[in-house]
């Protein structure tokens, strides 16, 4: 998949670093040296990636831009993963499972940026349709900041079915819809979420709109109230995530009182 | 200001709407119609903007770009207001004073998201420095989505400085910063309060740093720990407004109380 090439030092660098390895071999452009490239040469040689020099204009012809920096990372295989495998992730996520639907999102940059938002969230992957919608490219993952190497992307034919499969698997369907009367912050994320954005313009669509079990909107208070996808995406995203760090702690606060239980009891057998 | 022109459908629609006139001149392509057009025309005589038919080329020499649709506004002044009508803005805000700083972001795309979103969450104002910054593009009212019609932009020479001027306002300084322990979601937000953002890459300056009354970090979940400048403002910002909104409903929740007293004490009358 030469079109699917990873170009630049730091996504290069990420996807080397990914857990599940997605790269196959790397290209340097020839005269390139300094104390990056020799991190991403033993980097490379710890993950047994194998590593050769090739004229800058090659890289230029593969990556189809010069915005390289001398750097381009072969892909292994498809950058998609299976919904099964997913599935397999999220029923081993301790509680906290979150899997990101993306419906028709056009662009590259809020598609990059909305993976890296995910990952950085703890969600467990992102569902795309296959049409209508950006596929996996090398803007995407450098826009990604090299995220896409550790969260899995899932390329569905019909994003309606997989919301009913979702919802075998015990998902709620959350959909965020500015049209919605139910505030995010009304919403409570304690259960297992595919949270579906829509595109900037269009939003869900309404056959996938139907399959939400709620849809929610973020308050706003400008004159101009519209979110672009990423930043809409965004918002939500880090409330299920304030929502359940708060859950965690107030776990972890709960446990002194049982430890304070058995303090009194201990004391109460001394006395 | 020539090389500031307003470009595009949306954006010059959004800032026909501005309070504020921004625009002094409004031109459209030649051949151009349809029902966009008639209410542009409308809303121009509305507004009193003069509208003048010109050749596509023109509009494209005068855009930079040949992305104008057909339209392009031209501004009438200077896009920048001066710090003391923020502060006045400031003044007159009921309980709820917000600005955001931005310290050095350079991408067009990132500062127009961020304009965008600080209108969107309420703030009264955008500051950032001459020097080592994006300055207001047509790029940057595309990617605000016309929000910056709506939000005053302040471009000072020196930033440690007018962060002095902003705590002799009574403004408290919050930095965003990776690094801090405090999180964003143990700060409290009920005082005037100025958002300072760094770039993605190297954050606030050290000089800014030192003016900063607190300092918090976007607590996160994944491997790739860091986010971009648009998205870790959009986080910030829709906590400062998630905690604004609680404590107002919070308030809105209150008043009975006060309500319940007279009406126990014009009981405790007629007992």
């Amino acid at each position: 998949m030469p079109s699917e090439v990873i170009y630049g030092i730091n996504p290069v660098l990420e996807a080397l670093k990914a857990e599940r390895q997605i790269l196959n071999k790397i290209l340097i452009a020839g005269g390139k040296q300094g104390a990056v490239l020799r991190a991403l040469q033993r980097l490379a040689r710890e993950k047994g990636v194998p590593l050769q020099v090739r004229p800058k204009e090659v890289l230029t012809q593969l990556a189809r831009t010069d915005h390289h920096q001398g750097v381009i990372g072969l892909p292994a295989e498809s950058p998609y993963a299976s919904f099964e495998d997913l599935m397999r992730l999220t029923r081993s996520a301790s509680g906290y499972a979150l899997v990101l639907i993306l419906d028709g999102i056009e662009d590259p940059q809020n598609f990059g940026s909305l993976i890296r938002t995910a990952e950085a969230c703890g969600a467990q992957g992102i569902i795309i349709p296959k049409d209508r919608a950006v596929r996996v490219t090398p803007a995407v993952f450098k826009a990604s900041a090299g995220a896409i190497a550790h969260i899995p992307v899932i390329r569905v034919t019909n994003l309606a079915s997989t919301l009913e499969e979702l919802k075998k698997e015990g998902f709620w369907i959350v959909g965020a819809d500015s049209r919605a009367e139910k505030s995010l912050y009304e919403m409570k994320f304690d259960m297992k979420v595919g949270l579906v954005i829509g595109s900037e313009g269009k939003g869900i669509r309404p056959l996938v709109l139907k399959k939400c079990d709620y849809t929610i909107s973020i308050p706003m208070k400008g004159k101009v109230s519209s979110l672009n996808a990423a930043i809409a995406g965004a918002v939500i995203l880090f409330e299920t995530l304030r929502q359940n760090q708060n859950r965690d702690s107030e776990k972890a606060v709960s446990v002194p009182v049982s430890v304070k239980e058995r303090i009194r009891t201990s004391t109460d057998a001394n006395n």
